[in-house]
């Protein structure tokens, strides 16, 4: 393909920075850019300040290392979650996943990644050596029991990641979990994939009526 | 859907900036916020400015209205090219593509949309007013043909401005064209379309070998 000609530099600026971001290519870039053109200037101001204070003033939780406007994020500040519980996710938008169907009420841990060797993202690239660090202060803080649940994917990657964790968590001695799999509420058997239909005949449930 | 929960002010307000652009819904957008995070503080900067720059110093040409640096745009003010051929256009991106073809040497006219009385756009929202005077202009300047070129979509909305400029500027009495329609080169006739095939056919040219 022929190099794109800009009429503008301004504008070949603007369509280089849009894309740049992942998933848009030059050609929703320019679109993208000549809707900022027809936009009122204070719209595009708002956009673009919207993103600087995300970026200058957003924090993380000291604690569990999810996106936060303070020291200590809105769910770690929450004295009435399960402290002793913590749940173990790659990324902030599990957080927002599992925060959404109202169905826990310990804490997180965010890792900020996988391990990943072909990404090149080892396990000092994480934050596993945080979420030892807090096992390690719960156990001397008390007797009572605790609960990592590692709520990761499962691919190689996700599995990997789990089993890494449980071998440097495993010396605490505390109840480690993960997620049940098995076929998603309301999937058509013979829609499942071999591999989930098969794991969730060997780990049926008992029928709960 | 349940409403979304944010784990910050921050975070909610550009994920609300950024999934007001078009064809981008919330799910993107906080990819994309989350994305923005990550990325050194220099280049998300660096972002801002492009956008800012592009919504608050572009320009459009004063004789054709496109996207410029300057008083007059670059194609305007190449004084190799042929200021008698006006080729008429709805948006930038169309003098861009026909650009990149290099097979026009004429001027532009960016009306700047079409006329849809669905989106209330008129012939008045449109630079179809300054067209004229341009034409008007040509003419009293020397007795040379004129040829305007109407390059405007295929659709009922496309015909319909191109037949109301077609009113506008006829009584000056010059040549005036439209692209040519037919199957694209390299398309299979059994996958053309009932229209573009008949009108192939209706349309057929002189064979040159």
């Amino acid at each position: 393909m022929l190099k794109e000609r800009y009429p503008s530099k301004l504008l070949e600026d603007a369509v280089e920075a849009i894309s740049s971001l992942p998933g848009v290519g030059k050609r929703s870039a320019l679109r993208l850019a000549l809707h900022f053109m027809r936009q009122p200037q204070e719209n595009v101001h708002r956009f673009a300040e919207a993103i600087l204070h995300l970026r200058d003033d957003v924090r993380y939780c000291s604690t569990c290392m999810m996106i936060s406007d303070g020291e200590k994020c809105s769910i770690c500040s929450d004295s009435s979650r399960d402290t002793r519980t913590i749940c173990v996710v790659s990324d902030v938008r599990d957080v927002m996943s599992i925060e959404n169907t109202g169905q826990f009420h310990g804490l997180y841990h965010v890792l900020g990644g996988i391990i990943s060797p072909i990404a090149g993202i080892g396990p000092s690239d994480l934050t596993i050596g945080e979420l030892v660090q807090r096992v390690a202060a719960l156990r001397s803080e008390s007797d009572a029991p605790v609960e990592i649940i590692l709520a990761l994917s499962g691919d190689v990657e996700g599995e990997t990641t789990a089993f890494y964790i449980y071998r440097q968590i495993e010396k605490f001695g505390i109840k480690v979990s993960t997620l049940a799999r098995g076929l998603g509420f309301g999937d058509d058997l013979e829609y499942a994939d071999q591999l989930t239909l098969g794991r969730s005949i060997v780990n049926r449930q008992e029928f709960r009526p």
